[in-house]
């Protein structure tokens, strides 16, 4: 499971606003142990407006799924984990955090972001098949 | 945005438990208009107990993302969907979206899922960039 997650290079990231309304975006992310970081691709002004960062300031809890289609169904899988979320702006965490997505992705190193990064820490992992 | 939704293979359905929990699935669906209907693979008697079918009978909100990943991110895309779910057991909307998803997926053509699907009425599109 940890593998699949590890490789992935997109995951989809599930959050539920205030007034109980689903959201999901596709996102790129890092994994360091059980706690998966993904950048917030938004100016400083516009973070507050994400949908995503809204939610979460009212609701922590998240759902982030990795995932592979072919139209050959028996190499279906899916790996989801449920985790509490914390929005990280500032300190050695978001250092280490904008590391590892740097490290993982190319994109990243050519313009790091400045954060903030959403922290996954995860609290259940599940997997199909 | 309708001809990407149209063309994906795979989507990725976003629901609220009726505690507030996100949950996130990848799944196949075939559109009709401002509906878009995915199967429930699953038999009859384990129908009750998805995670997604128990969220949409207690908080019918749904959304629904198409995207497109690349590693050259000029190319990224996203196509989401926020919906009003009805799961269809019987009747000829479910005849009429079992005809829809058999005709986009050969996978279905093979093996005719049985029902019940999900039935998303789109109440907004969105799409990125």
């Amino acid at each position: 499971m940890r593998q699949r997650v590890d490789a992935a290079r997109v995951g989809h990231l599930a959050t539920t606003s205030a007034d109980g309304r689903p959201h999901v975006v596709p996102c790129c992310f890092a994994s360091r142990g059980d706690t998966l970081y993904t950048a917030v691709d938004a100016k400083p002004k516009k973070t507050a407006r994400l949908q995503r960062i809204r939610n979460l300031e009212a609701n922590p809890v998240a759902a982030l799924v990795v995932d592979h289609y072919a139209d050959d169904w028996t190499e279906l899988w899916w790996v989801r984990v449920d985790a509490e979320a914390r929005i990280v702006t500032t300190g050695p965490e978001l250092d280490a955090a904008l590391d590892l997505l740097t490290t993982k992705y190319e994109q990243y190193r050519r313009d790091r972001p400045p954060g903030p990064v959403i922290a996954l820490d995860v609290r259940t992992w599940r997997a199909w098949p």
